[in-house]
């Protein structure tokens, strides 16, 4: 495995842009306000412009591109998962889940307001990902509004990224020993479910063959999954200067990670093959899909 | 204003029968599971199958039935306004807001659970509301399901439900003084938004006129006011055995009431204004809205 490196000058450009754009349209979907519930909108804000590496708006507009989706429309779909994601993780900052106070290098939402400040922005954040997804502004077509929303609700939900959080606490107690399939279900619920909703939004948008949204959904999934593994290696041996968070938190929390699983080294192969098989999925697209194929190299080899 | 009664013989039966076909419902959507993950299904059936009056799947089904929806379609919106009612419910009764342990006369989802789980039982039901009714199952229309979709997530999130919250929070604190006005600003977006959904849901999935929908929804927030107005003299006033909860806590946690802002017998009056001018909108009807008037008397008469 070559050592960690930065991202090549194109994906990087590419990254940038996918940021900036979306921070733009998540700064229009939560303008400021003078309202007396403006605390709720400043923690929904300091949730989700915090310098995130905006992964998903990434996987959801990349993969828009590849239909010649209209890129506003992309944009906000785009902006509803990462609502989405900011949600997950200002909930599981919480000091009944993972008790985290540093988030990118910034205070989590429940240090910087209060506890239930940061529970009402998740909730506010996951409402309006839904409010967004069905907004005529999204797609003017009712069935592919309504097919992102029922797409994200389950990809979210109890048998998604809420199951593997739920999932995530049981693995902590001490009687409880996960196995990596376990764990790898697990990750799936967590992390992969949402990173496929992001590909396969894409598709959505451009109604897309169900060939071509199959092989973006397993793109995400194998990426997601070796993106996991990544954070787990990072965990034990990244610079807390480059994470922007504690290190070494899920071995005190005695969490399921690949690396207390199967050790570092085979976590590290696992993570190869798993960005490698990403790659392969993609193939269906004949080489369009290259940012696609070079963020399975970057998930693998970042730094943070 | 008449002292506390029970409901007439018909709008009981009507009650039970709301009661009785929308637990089937949720019981439907929220199966039994023997995966690893089961803990969250549990605490999601625990604070949802508690023997809640059911009031919002009331006003859904009964509004649904002026304009001959089928009602398994009414069945399903009315549990997925269910599911949003008791995910903040849930939520509000947490440590870190209301702290409370009972509720309907049950140990509150994280006294029976745990905080971690109660937060993700919240999260997951938000989530599955959106699921169902973004489901073809619920109406083969898409342009039905989005306006179901996009109504309730304006209803529930930061300028409705989730916002009034806030309010709430902010009103607790010492320095704050909440006027009428601005009580009745919190208590719209905290209770009569999501009250005014379920009757324009009825509406929405009967495509009905404009001044049909609009009347149910001004029903809809008189009868929320009137119902909130009324809560605030039972927490007063009520036998804790009748509410299944303990009575005067929102005095001892500051909170701004109606009863503390005006008074108990202004707030009296004030809630049977409300009742009267809920009726007056159901005019439109021609006299086939009797059970959703019954209702507004019911309201105000009840115990518990």
């Amino acid at each position: 495995m070559p050592s960690p490196r930065d991202a090549s000058p194109e994906l990087q450009a590419a990254m940038d842009e996918v940021t900036q754009a979306v921070n733009r349209t998540i700064e229009r979907l939560l303008p400021d306000t003078d309202l007396p519930e403006a605390p709720l909108y400043d923690a929904m804000r300091h949730g989700t412009l915090n310098g995130g590496k905006r992964l998903r708006p990434f996987l959801a507009i990349h993969s828009a591109f590849l239909f010649n989706v209209d890129s506003a429309r992309a944009r906000r779909v785009a902006a509803a998962i990462e609502f989405m994601h900011c949600y997950s993780l200002i909930h599981d900052d919480l000091p009944a889940m993972d008790d985290a106070s540093l988030r990118r290098g910034q205070p989590t939402v429940h240090r910087e307001y209060n506890e239930a400040t940061a529970i009402l922005a998740g909730d506010a954040l996951l409402t309006l990902a839904f409010e967004v997804l069905a907004d005529p502004e999204t797609h003017p077509d009712p069935h592919v509004q309504c097919e992102l929303v029922r797409t994200l609700a389950i990809a979210a939900g109890g048998h998604g990224m809420v199951g593997g959080q739920m999932l995530d606490l049981i693995a902590e107690d001490d009687d409880v020993e996960f196995d990596a399939g376990e764990i790898s279900r697990l990750q799936r619920m967590k992390t992969g479910q949402l990173m496929a909703f992001a590909c396969e939004a894409g598709a959505i948008l451009g109604k897309a063959s169900e060939p071509q949204r199959r092989a973006l959904r397993n793109y995400a999934y194998d990426l997601g999954l070796a993106f996991q593994v990544t954070d787990d290696i990072l965990d034990v041996e990244a610079d807390p200067q480059d994470t922007g968070k504690d290190t070494g938190k899920d071995e005190a929390a005695g969490k399921a990670t690949f690396v207390s699983t199967m050790g570092k080294e085979a976590a590290k192969s696992r993570a190869e093959m798993l960005a490698a098989q990403s790659k392969r999925h993609l193939k269906i697209f004949e080489g369009r899909a290259k940012m696609l194929e070079e963020l399975a190299d970057y998930v693998l080899e970042r730094r943070a």
